[in-house]
């Protein structure tokens, strides 16, 4: 992901647009680009929210909803200093000791 | 983020929560963790928000909402089947020639 | 609704709030909530959703959340000088033309 | 409000979208509606945002997201029976108890 966001970064600088990109506006275009992406769910079943994919103009519109909140969140990051992969990794791991697996002794796997 | 992703599909499948992990739910749950993280912002003035790391409770909470956001997008991506490191770059490589820089000519960099 | 705005705004007052609640603070807090309610709703099946009001303390996180949705919508309009009422029956109109009934002719209703 | 929800009712009915308008699904298109409304706001300063109604294109769209975010409030109460503005007033008199007005004793007004 750092790639990405030095890309972003240089692309944000090259037009100026960095007086924009400060961390409370980015967390709402964040939520906003969240929205569109949800928007395309809206109305479906779950079935048909399902097999999304299988349309082409709606699978073009996850890809690009996908892009744009991932933008904004490695924007985001860049901005406050956060790295995004070792937050979800250290959450991954409290989560680990909040939510045990049914079956499994405290000490590891019970496989 | 491959590799989040398979650690992602391991802790939903050894819990069986992957019945509610279907695309609509997914995209509300990660539209639902954007509007947390910008609820940290909601108040603040620019100023405070470009210093929200700097009060440690503030910033744990950040780096809690981050991982929380990136977790819902990478399984949304696993549900659907979507790259979504490409397809942010395809989204870049777009936006380049949709936003040109000023002042370069269509053959490259003006510098 | 004119009457709540008029009761939220002496709230907010009272306490020294009016200071935070400017139009983007509002917008922002206003999707925040909409979040909230929706944080409900994103692990149950459509029939699970329709029951919500069967389980009391659903029932009430419902009603807390649609009170907090419609707190920051009258204050943001509020604080825009937007009469929601009107906006809304502006809307509707807008739609009866774009949206037209199947069936009816454009003179009127075809029953 | 309750007249613009018979409205909406009627709308919906004569389109027979009413298939559509489940609690999980208006819950959905609230917060998909409130991002939009955010969306005018996301790169404005405060300052900016303050005089959003002066440019007579944004004052159309503010009107126009407050008049959506509104319709699928109504309509998601319509949907689980809950009249939002007992609510709200319920909400009101909890938060006065919640978030006394300093310098006003238990008694009421200090004044």
């Amino acid at each position: 992901m750092t790639e990405l966001q030095r890309r972003l970064t240089e692309f944000a600088a090259a037009r100026e647009w960095q007086q924009f990109h400060v961390p409370k506006n980015l967390a709402a275009a964040l939520s906003v680009e969240a929205g569109e992406l949800l928007e395309i769910f809206q109305w479906l079943t779950p079935e048909q929210a399902a097999a999304v994919m299988d349309d082409s103009e709606n699978a073009h519109r996850v890809r690009d909803e996908v892009a744009d909140v991932l933008a904004y969140l490695l924007q985001f990051c860049t901005s406050v200093g956060v790295d995004p992969a070792a937050a979800l990794a250290a959450k991954i791991e409290r989560n680990e000791l909040r939510f045990p697996v049914p079956g499994r002794g405290a000490g590891g796997d019970a496989g």
